[in-house]
């Protein structure tokens, strides 16, 4: 038996289950303070016996490019008190002889929906969230991409739409893929939330093609044979179908490994995702 | 003791040597047609002794997804004779007894300057060669990324050089980054061969947008801790220098595993980069 903890922007998640991703029982609370946090879901941990591993999935940037003291070190967030954490410091002092492995949570969430969910039984998957900002997990060959720091993925530039002058909204670098087509670009280009804007509207053909130039990225670069789309925005209504179709015109028949239909897919776990991903990286590292 | 060979554009090396990647002998001869090229280095490494083991670095693009039949087998290739050839039907049918790994010549240059080159000792890093096309090699943690399909990388789309009205020159994408920044590409643009151009002509300014534009992309999805930059193109004096000062402005130093002033690097194995890599594909897959 294992434990996992899914560290989300606003809920955490502690669970007790199996190597495989399956749940025997799990908590969910809001995610306040670090210190606090995690006291929480070391306590219910505990209360369960002491687990043999710990698989975390956590919201980043996270360091995890090797096993030492900065590993699982929140690096610059905008969530009060988090920045500068160490995950790491308090589960090991928590659970001294259980195994750490410490995840982002889009890869765990690529991990679970390769496991069982829209990318099932694939190797190569890249599962993309948009929400407050644009990350996405790549599993390459059976195996998750941590590279040097891990990787964030919204923070490159694609060609911007046709006519757009939007500046977007990423401190960083303004008008990356972040900056073009997350939740707050939406809502800064728009005057409204994303949720507020009409399946007709100018605005689903500008995020669609935003989009596809980054899923041509990752089909470039990494080759998945499934790309899923998920976060908030995600969920407008056909939001996949549009970025399929403006993605064949761009690829143009060149990738054989994206020919599919059911290339560009949206996730298939729903909020379990996280947990069971938090399990499955135990034995995915 | 193990074998090597390198398929190149216009030569092929056939070597015998060890899996650390030195080489004991080795014999360069003009690639030409694929049975012909094939049976001279099965031939000069079957008079040295059955090797254990046999890698190879080939161009491509080549199909390396799984080991079955079509492992090793050459896709679309303006080369003539070599599209549909299946590199692993010949070298099995040779060597019965010996393990064959196949790998792409950008894999496998990765995988050298990674081992001995100008990315020594580090688990993640790109290698980018710019000439008849524009291609790349990933080594993630330690391990070589394959995707559903070995990935170009060359073909997604990067913003315009202000003011460029070039249509590129990339027979699927039009302006993909092969198709802005290629060897062809320059030629096309300039009407002149990129050797032909002087250090300070206009061309290697816009030559060092695409580029680092590109590096950007590697950098938010893979994150590699050095970027190196080879092929005939990436020649031209001062070439690094430029990508990397463009790279840095777009990067507004939120990549911190790309800080370092030697983020992006020329190789440093020259020639021998291509048949080293062959023999250390064998202990990488």
């Amino acid at each position: 038996m294992i434990a996992g903890i899914e560290f989300g922007g606003t809920k955490t998640v502690a669970a007790m289950g199996h190597r495989n991703g399956g749940l025997i029982e799990e908590f969910r609370y809001p995610t306040t303070h670090p210190q606090g946090t995690l006291a929480v879901a070391i306590e219910w941990i505990r209360q369960r016996g002491i687990p043999e591993a710990l698989g975390v999935a956590a919201f980043g940037p996270i360091i995890l490019a090797d096993h030492g003291d900065d590993y699982g070190g929140m690096l610059a967030t905008p969530k009060p008190g988090w920045e500068g954490f160490s995950l790491s410091a308090s589960l090991r002092a928590a659970f001294p002889g259980s195994r750490l492995v410490i995840e982002t949570d889009v890869n765990a969430a690529a991990l679970a929906e390769s496991h069982s969910g829209a990318a099932r039984g694939l190797a190569d998957v890249a599962y993309i969230t948009i929400g407050t900002g644009i990350g996405a997990g790549i599993l390459s060959g059976g195996r998750l991409v941590h590279g040097a720091l891990h990787p964030e993925v919204g923070h490159f530039k694609v060609p911007v739409f046709p006519g757009d002058d939007f500046a977007g909204v990423c401190s960083f670098h303004g008008n990356c893929l972040e900056g073009l087509a997350s939740g707050p670009a939406i809502a800064a280009r728009w005057g409204v939330e994303a949720s507020a804007l009409p399946p007709g509207h100018k605005a689903w053909e500008v995020q669609a093609w935003y989009l596809a130039h980054g899923v041509l990225a990752l089909a470039a670069i990494v080759a998945p044979s499934r790309v899923v789309i998920g976060g908030g925005v995600s969920q407008a209504d056909g939001l996949h179908q549009r970025v399929e179709t403006i993605f064949r015109k761009l690829s143009g028949g060149y990738f054989p490994h994206a020919e599919g239909t059911d290339y560009i897919m949206p996730p298939a776990l729903g909020q379990q995702a996280g947990i069971c991903g938090a399990l499955l990286v135990v034995a995915a590292n």
